[in-house]
């Protein structure tokens, strides 16, 4: 298999994006990336997306974009794994380079969630959760995460005030991010008294409903210095893994097996473990998914994620800097396109063009991406060349 | 890039199922294609499906099936390009093993269509159009198919007796095809005396609503006999083209653009040409689609493809069969999964296994599937090892 780099991204500004549609945002975020890498065509294309059929009436998404894209005739197909279809957006395209078939790729994810209202949002995220036994019952995401952040209490004594430090830090690192949808500072104290949507989540646990597109431009390490701009960043471990995709199946509702699953194999893949890891996108959906990813990834004991973000572990400048973007939480959660965005600030991190919210000395990076209630998980490691 | 092989398939019964449940199919084709393999466990997979979201509520699809088809915790990806989803999820599964990244893939497609009403199946039919420039205008796929025959007929004064003649050969064949929805044989008259639904097309031109799945197990060539109990069949070429999504924008509604890419590159990849086939499974979603297509494909010169239709070049015992499976027409076109019940017809047709259908000696076999009015178009040739 070939070594594959990055060698350019764009990321939207998220939000409520009333005047740029669902395709149009896709081809902001692709022709950013086209124009940061210096690429003059496009090999091969890949788009995340969850569910343009719900949200936009809208499927045969590969060919639209590429269609709208202007890239001519290429091969583009969408793929979907719930709110980590970018993820495995970023996957299929490794590997498309990765077997020698193209050389360049672009990447990308797009979702546009506000052209609904509020009730069919709800509706069309939970299409990512089981809809025999969970969807069809009633249950909403907000109320899955709150039954595994009970566990998760019950189990290693995690607080409320503990899952609201993710809240305020990731709140922190958005306020520095021109594309955050909501980049206002907040506190601990406003985190528990804002409304409770599922006990023990509150409405400042939870990521918003955001319309965003982001896209990258892969091709083989080997070629990065001649194609692309500036430094490549390349692609050193992928992982993908799945578990139940209802929560009731699950041995332990406190743990993420696919996202220490796709850890693993990222490790393994590419030859670094937790500790060498500067700085690390994970999937803050709610804020109890950050703690419970930041142990599953192997950077805290079972139980120690709480502890460790009341800290400031996972600040820039802690041990570990965690969403620095702001993440899903502030940055926004445009749901097809979050895995790409995690990647174009890993990318800009590792090139040092984090401007206030760079780590220093960053070399080595990760991305984690996860589906419906950790049903998918993708794990991507990342050094600077 | 490694040369991939298939060693098992399956397809399930195609029609209104409605005692089987969307997963269900699923499953039944993915332990199908196993059990034919006799394979004892998969590394990755990929499924093919159109629209979960507005035919059943579900997204997340990829969790969905290796949750219930018990694969344990592999990368499982969902796939999208409209009807064609089943050729991309071949094509993505063909790239994953020719990486060197997995060696034994299980590479599926499943559609429910029936649970919801025709209203509700002809708008998520038209999400595979342009929406906002077809869709919302309220144009559906038989009116954007019949423009397209219209524009043929004018071109090549192709005749209805000779779209006809499609779905006569096709009912034909379908007849002797158990899994075939529709497996009565029509005639000529039938078609031209059913209802119109878009002129020049009657019901009898138009292939069904219909539910079910399929599924293929692919392998690095050099395994196939090794892993697989039964004779081996070679993908030897893989392509994959884009058009524009709305119609109104090609520059020839007589022409299938991206069928001619598509197909340009797997005769290059492959070293086949035309001539070369001897069975070929093409997407006859309307009985023009089949005649144009067989166009695009080198099978005929433009214009062709009707009188060749007619004088039974396309028949088993013709120069070229054509759908010898029945097609979409008579057997079936549950849309996410019609690009791999097309892989398994023609591996069943190259191992020899087709009993009243089968095409004698058949070696080289190939599968076109298309999205859309054209806007994407999958085709693999394959032969017998």
């Amino acid at each position: 298999m070939r070594d594959v780099a990055i060698i350019g991204v764009h990321v939207t500004k998220c939000g409520e994006i009333w005047d740029t549609s669902f395709r149009d945002l896709f081809v902001e975020a692709g022709l950013g990336a086209i124009k940061d890498s210096g690429v003059d065509h496009i090999d091969s294309m890949y788009v995340g997306c969850m569910s343009g059929g719900l949200f936009v009436g809208q499927e045969h998404i590969g060919a639209l974009m590429a269609d709208y894209l202007a890239t001519g005739p290429i091969p583009a197909t969408r793929v979907e794994s719930a709110c980590a279809s970018g993820g495995v957006a970023l996957r299929a395209g490794w590997l498309d380079v990765a077997s020698g078939n193209s050389d360049i790729v672009l990447v990308g994810g797009v979702e546009k969630m506000t052209d609904v209202g509020g009730d069919e949002a709800t509706y069309a995220l939970a299409t990512a959760a089981d809809q025999e036994w969970e969807g069809f019952n009633g249950v909403t995401f907000p109320g899955l995460y709150a039954m595994m952040a009970v566990a998760h209490m019950n189990r290693y004594k995690t607080t409320p005030e503990q899952m609201a430090a993710v809240a305020v830090k990731n709140h922190d690192n958005g306020s520095k991010n021109p594309v955050a949808q909501f980049p206002m500072k907040i506190t601990v104290d406003a985190v528990l008294n804002s409304v409770l949507v599922a006990d023990p989540l509150h409405i400042l646990d939870c990521s918003p409903v955001t319309d965003g597109a982001a896209a990258a431009i892969l091709v083989p390490a080997d070629m990065a210095s001649k194609l692309g701009k500036k430094q490549g960043v390349k692609i050193l471990g992928s992982g993908h893994a799945t578990d139940t995709i209802a929560l009731h199946q699950r041995k332990d509702l406190a743990t993420l097996e696919a996202v220490a699953k796709s850890a693993s194999v990222a490790y393994d893949t590419s030859g670094k473990k937790p500790g060498d890891i500067d700085v690390c996108e994970v999937h803050d959906c709610f804020t109890i998914a950050e703690i419970m990813a930041t142990e599953a990834l192997g950077f805290f004991e079972k139980g120690q994620g709480g502890p460790a973000v009341e800290a400031g572990d996972t600040r820039i400048g802690g041990t570990i800097p965690v969403n620095t973007s702001g993440g899903l939480k502030s940055k926004g959660h445009p749901v097809g396109a979050s895995g790409v965005s995690q990647v174009v600030e890993i990318v800009e991190q590792l090139r040092g063009e984090s401007g206030d919210r760079q780590v220093k000395g960053a070399k080595v990076g990760m991305t984690q991406n996860m589906g419906g209630t950790g049903a998918s998980s993708v794990v991507h490691i990342m050094e600077a060349m």
